[in-house]
């Protein structure tokens, strides 16, 4: 998993270049399609706003394969833009054409900033979340295009982020931990004192994208931070904070801080909701584990709570760090930096 | 899983840096520990050896966590000289002490090449085998020290690597193509059209290290390579060649061919085999997959058959390369080289 290269500050449009070469090969866009909580949620999301989107114009930002903008002409839009910076920009036109909806849907190859529309639209919808919901960074290209393109009261899809923390017990952490006590039993050979290495090397300050399950939650989730996509600014995006609270359900042993988003979709009753969290349905996303240094026990009613900020990194603004400051029961504060390691330049 | 990096030529030193930081994370030990089937079979090549062993010198080429050198001790050995570069030597240090044996195992930290050791020794011990066999390059090192280091008459465990091919039909490609066939009916988007595109993505040029089943596998193996530790030399390294037909059990279709490897511990009766053969128990070294441009139908008795050379990359001499030139039944001659793809720059 280690790889035989560098951190180094990149030139900007040298990062943008890598980023989209990432979007180029299938799996990626395999794994997107084949996550069926985030297409069938793209899919209701964008029917159930039907009645708004007959017969309007519609930008799709970063579009990949184009599903999303075929959704759009299903809900009855007259003209939808389909921008995509990628290599994958030329199935998306084979795949439109398939479908026989190339009088309708324009797939522009190119990025959102250069790109030039014959017209205002009326509805942006986009795919703009990373890991951790801003990993990427491809908020701001959406931002970009609301502020220039949208016409005052148009639609946005999705139109809201909420991020959210618990504290957990990741047992798979405590599995690799103890592994250690068995070599002995094994082969003979005493490793037991290679546990203190491991927890140093395992918990340490990678961002680490992990399916966590309903088992490992410790409290009930809090919601830290909250983006209306009608209002944010790419100024706020350079800092998300916000603070938070967890009450412990019981005695356990609290090893890391995990945090995942939902994003809404308006609808006529209540919003569709398409939600990473641990309490539902797995996606590609899984959720974001920030490990605490140490683990530390906590009873009933125990508090956790602190400070979680998100912003770019300096070397790669497209990669997400979260900064958390934490204390816990009676324990004093403490603060830990977290970055999204190696081989998450992308979500998988 | 694609990486915001570039591919360059890196200076030697700077290979080599990156390449021992590598093992300074616990996760790639954890995993060779917990390989039931290579650390037992180490232990066991080992100590059948032990009348050989008893009362002599050992050389533990990249020691790791040490555990070879534990077995050597186990096995009667007097004195054993664990020479490790990575960070992981204080580890090795740490579990030695824990062992009570750092009167017997001088763990030395600092490359094979340039550590100075007090005496010859009568054994050499080494876990050098990368994916593919040689990838990482380290038997280099092995060779290093049996010129400079080993008696004349001396022990090398293991004592003989050999390399197989067998072709396979890949069941996970072909699924994974035929996924864009059912996006239709999950979504109501036609995206039957991306199947060539995938094709041209999965069954690209990279080396990919997969787990192989026994269905997969579509003929005896053949043997193509073959190396004697006691006589290989670094200039043989720099290209491994060898021949081989397979011919296929019945009707299937052919989309890759499945490289591996077994190395030998000499013993009394019938030496000890350490087994990567899809056949056998998995190892974390898997199988190493070379998927063709385009699967072929083969039949009964149609023979697969060619020249297979391995050798280390331009841009990077621990990286390995492999070109095949085969024929498939009647089909013209086909050539295609592969290098490992990002992401397995160590064992994992």
């Amino acid at each position: 998993m280690t790889q035989f290269t560098k951190k180094r500050k990149l030139d900007q449009s040298v990062q943008d270049s890598l980023y989209f070469d990432s979007y180029s090969d299938v799996t990626i866009h395999e794994e997107m399609i084949a996550d069926k909580v985030r297409t069938n949620s793209y899919r209701l999301g964008i029917l159930r706003n039907s009645k708004t989107i007959q017969g309007k114009v519609v930008l799709d930002v970063g579009a990949g394969t184009g599903v999303l903008s075929i959704f759009c002409v299903q809900a009855g839009a007259k003209k939808v833009y389909a921008v995509e910076a990628s290599a994958i920009a030329d199935q998306a036109k084979a795949i439109v054409k398939l479908n026989k909806m190339d009088d309708k849907i324009d797939v522009i190859k190119g990025t959102l900033e250069t790109t030039d529309l014959p017209e205002a639209v009326d509805v942006i919808v986009s795919e703009w979340m990373g890991y951790a919901l801003l990993h990427e960074s491809m908020l701001n290209s959406v931002i970009f295009a609301r502020d220039k393109w949208l016409k005052p009261g148009g639609l946005i899809l999705p139109s809201k982020a909420e991020l959210y923390v618990a504290p957990i017990n990741d047992l798979v952490v405590e599995d690799r931990l103890s592994f250690w006590s068995t070599v002995k039993d094994q082969y003979g050979v005493d490793m037991s004192c290679m546990s203190d290495f491991a927890r140093k090397c395992i918990m340490n300050n990678d961002i680490t994208v992990n399916m966590v399950t309903v088992e490992d939650v410790l409290s009930h989730p809090a919601k830290f931070a909250e983006l209306d996509l009608y209002t944010v600014t790419t100024e706020q995006l350079k800092r998300v904070k916000g603070s938070f609270t967890c009450e412990c359900f019981g005695s356990s042993c609290v090893n890391a801080l995990c945090v995942w988003f939902s994003v809404n979709f308006p609808g006529e009753e209540k919003p569709l909701v398409l939600s990473t969290s641990p309490f539902k349905q797995e996606t590609h996303w899984k959720q974001s584990v920030l490990y605490l240094d140490e683990p530390i026990d906590v009873m009933q009613d125990t508090k956790v709570e602190g400070e979680i900020t998100l912003y770019p990194s300096e070397e790669s603004s497209r990669h997400i760090c979260i900064h958390v400051d934490y204390t816990i029961g009676d324990l004093k504060k403490k603060s830990k930096t977290f970055t999204m390691g190696d081989g998450y330049s992308d979500p998988q």
